[in-house]
C-alpha cells in the first residue's frame, strides 16, 4: 500500500483522516492541495511528509515550466517556502526541500522543462529511497527482536507515516515475516489517534498480533513486567540523540527507563537534523485545541476552557537505547556516532 | 452542588456521562437503578460511590421494611452484594456497605422500620461527613501550595467525585478561594475523560484558572517545569501507601519523580484499605474495549482490534511525596503512620 502516488501530473495521497473506517485516496491536481493534505494531516508521518512534499515541488514545477527561466526559478523558490511552512517539526520535509533545491540549482541554467523533469526524478528518488531505506530499517531493527516478544509502540510509523514500509512498524513486519512471535501494544496516541486510527488497522490488516491501549496503560503494563521493548519513530533527531517525536513518546521513554525495558528509537537517517546540537532547539509545533476538546465533531470538554496541544515533545538521549536506521543500530550513548552518519544521502540524490 | 440527594425515598444522582454539555440528575426510585448508576459511572469517584451506595442501602431498606425480620435481614444482605459486585477497585465502596452492614448487626432485634431508619441515619452521616472531610482536607492540603502554583491533575477529583467538596480538587478550590494564584493543568485522563468532560467543567463554572492537555502532554510540561505540583485522588490506599487510582496516574507519578516535581495523594481515610498491606493486592477493575474504540459513539478504532482498558493502576508508595488526609498531611516515607490512622472512623459513624 503506497501513502503517496505521482500519476500523470497528479499527486495521489490517502486521506489518513478517515482511516480506519475508509481508505481514500484523495486526488491533488495542484501543489496547493499536496501542501494542504500536509498542513491538515491527511498525509503525515515524518518521512512520508518529505516524499510527498517532494511530489508537490514536482507537480508545481511542472505548472510553472511554461513560465520564462527566472520567473519559473522564483516561482519555485516561493512553492518550496510554502511547503516548508506546512509543518514546522518533522525535519525530513526540510531535508526533501533542499533535495528538491539542490536540483534546481545544479540546472539551472537549462530550460525550465528541462529542470521540471529533474525535479520529478529527483522525487521518485526520494520515493524509492523510502522504500529501501525501511527495508534496511526493518532487517537492521529484526536483529535487536528476541523469537517472542511484546512490543509497545506509540503513534503510528507504518506504511501510512513512509513511503510505504514503515519504519518501527516496518522492524515490526520484518520480524512478523520472518515467523518471529510478535505481539504489539498499540498507544491509541491522544489527541489525532493515529495508534487507534492507523496503527491498529495496518496491523488488523496484516494479521499481526495486537492490543490497543490508552496511553494511560502504558505505564502499567511495563511496571508489571508486559513489556519486553518499545520502538517509536522520530521526527527529528539531534546530533546528541535528543529525539522529538509524536507528543507523549517522553512518558513512553521515562516510563521504559523507570522499569528497565529498551526503548528504541527507529528512523532513517534522513530524521537526523545534521545542523542541530541538542534537543533544545527543536520547534515543537502547536495545534488547535480542537484536536482535544472534540473527537470526529463530537464536543468532550466544556466551552470557555484553554486548551494546550504540543504535537510533538523531545526524548533527551540518555532514555535512548539505541536508533536503528538503514545504516544500522547506533547504541547509546551517542556521542559524535550520529554526526559521522552526516552527508552522504544527501548527495546520493543529486542527479 | 450535590451528587447525589436523598429526597423521600428517591435518590437524585447527576449524570456525569452527560457533562460536560447537560447536568442533568437522574431519579432512582429503586435501589438496583442505584447500583446501575454506580456500575454505569453515572456516579463515580471513590468518596461518592461510597455515599451512594449507602443511600442506596437506605433505598432498599425502605422498600423491604414491610417484611418479617429474618426475610428483611437476608434481602439486605443480598443487596449489599449487589453493591459489592458494582465496582472492585474504590475501597470507600466497601466501607459504606460495612458501615451499613454494622448498623444492621447493632439493630439487627429491632423492628424491619426501625433498623431501617437507623440505616438511613447512617447514610445521612456518611454523606455530611463526606463533605467536612472535604473541607478538612481542603484546610490541610492548602498548606502545601505556594502563593502561586501551577498544579497539575489527573481524572476528577471535585465536587462530583465526592458528595459535594471535593478532595484533590477540594484543596485547588481552598487554595484559590483564599485568594492564591493557582493554574491547574487538567489531564484529560482517557479512556472515559473525566478530566476533559468533569474537571474542566468544574474549573471553568468556578472561575479557576485551567488548561486542559492530553495525559501525553504532562511529561513535556514537567519537564519544561511548567508543573510546581501535582495532586490526584485515589481509589484505595494500601497500609504501605501504595495508591489506585484512575490508570495512567501511575505514568503521572513516575514523570514527577523523574522531574523533582512533588507528588500528593489527597483522600479521606475511608479511602485506606486497613486490612492490605501493599498494592500487590488491589484488585483492577477491567473495563469494556468500547470505552477506547468508541467516543460518544463515534468509532475511532478499526473492528477486529483487541483492547486492554484497565480502570486503574496502583503507584508504588516511593513515588508518593505526601498523602493529605482530613486528619491532616502524612509525609513519605509512610512506614507504620497510615496504619496508625486506621479503625477510629468506622468507630464514629455508628449509632
Amino acid at each position: 500500500m503506497r501513502t503517496v502516488i505521482w500519476e500523470q501530473n497528479q499527486v495521489w495521497v490517502i486521506d489518513q483522516r478517515k482511516l480506519p473506517l475508509t481508505l481514500e485516496y484523495k486526488k491533488c491536481e495542484d501543489y496547493r492541495q499536496v501542501a494542504l493534505a500536509i498542513k491538515d494531516m491527511l498525509v503525515r508521518g515524518a518521512p512520508a511528509i518529505g516524499a510527498t512534499a517532494a511530489y508537490g515541488m514536482a507537480l508545481a514545477a511542472a505548472r510553472f515550466c511554461n513560465l520564462e527561466r527566472p520567473g519559473f526559478l522564483q516561482k519555485m523558490e516561493e512553492v518550496s517556502k510554502e511547503f516548508a511552512a506546512t509543518r514546522p517539526t518533522a525535519v525530513n520535509l526540510f531535508w526533501a526541500l533542499r533535495e528538491i533545491g539542490q536540483v534546481i540549482e545544479y540546472n539551472r541554467d537549462k530550460q525550465p522543462g528541462e529542470i521540471s523533469k529533474a525535479i520529478l526524478q529527483t522525487a521518485e528518488k526520494i520515493v524509492g529511497d523510502d522504500i529501501d531505506t525501511n527495508r534496511a530499517i526493518g532487517r537492521h531493527g529484526n536483529g535487536l527482536i528476541p523469537p517472542t516478544a511484546n512490543i509497545l509502540t506509540h503513534c503510528n510509523t507504518g506504511s501510512l507515516a513512509t513511503v510505504e514500509f514503515g519504519t518501527a512498524l516496518g522492524v515490526i513486519r520484518t520480524a512478523h515475516g520472518q515467523g518471529k512471535k510478535v505481539h504489539v501494544f498499540v498507544d491509541e496516541t491522544r489527541p489525532r489517534l493515529q495508534g487507534a486510527r492507523l496503527t491498529a488497522w495496518e496491523l488488523v490488516q496484516e494479521n499481526i498480533p495486537a492490543t490497543l491501549i490508552p496511553d494511560n496503560a502504558a505505564g502499567m503494563l511495563m511496571k508489571d513486567g508486559r513489556v519486553d521493548l518499545v520502538l517509536v519513530g522520530a521526527d527529528r533527531i539531534a546530533l546528541n540523540g535528543d529525539t522529538a517525536n509524536k507528543i507523549g513518546t517522553y512518558n513512553v521513554a521515562v516510563l521504559a527507563h523507570e522499569n528497565n525495558v529498551p526503548f528504541y528509537v527507529v528512523a532513517p537517517t534522513t530524521t537526523i537534523d545534521f545542523d542541530m546540537e541538542s534537543g533544545r532547539d527543536i520547534t515543537i509545533e502547536e495545534r488547535t485545541g480542537e484536536e482535544v476538546t472534540h473527537i470526529d465533531g463530537v464536543q468532550i470538554a466544556p466551552q470557555g476552557i484553554s486548551v494546550y496541544n504540543p504535537a510533538f515533545d523531545v526524548t533527551p538521549a540518555r532514555y535512548i537505547t539505541a536508533i536503528i536506521t538503514e545504516k544500522g543500530v547506533i547504541q547509546g550513548p551517542f556521542g559524535d556516532k550520529l554526526r559521522s552518519l552526516g552527508g552522504k544521502d544527501m548527495r546520493e540524490v543529486k542527479p
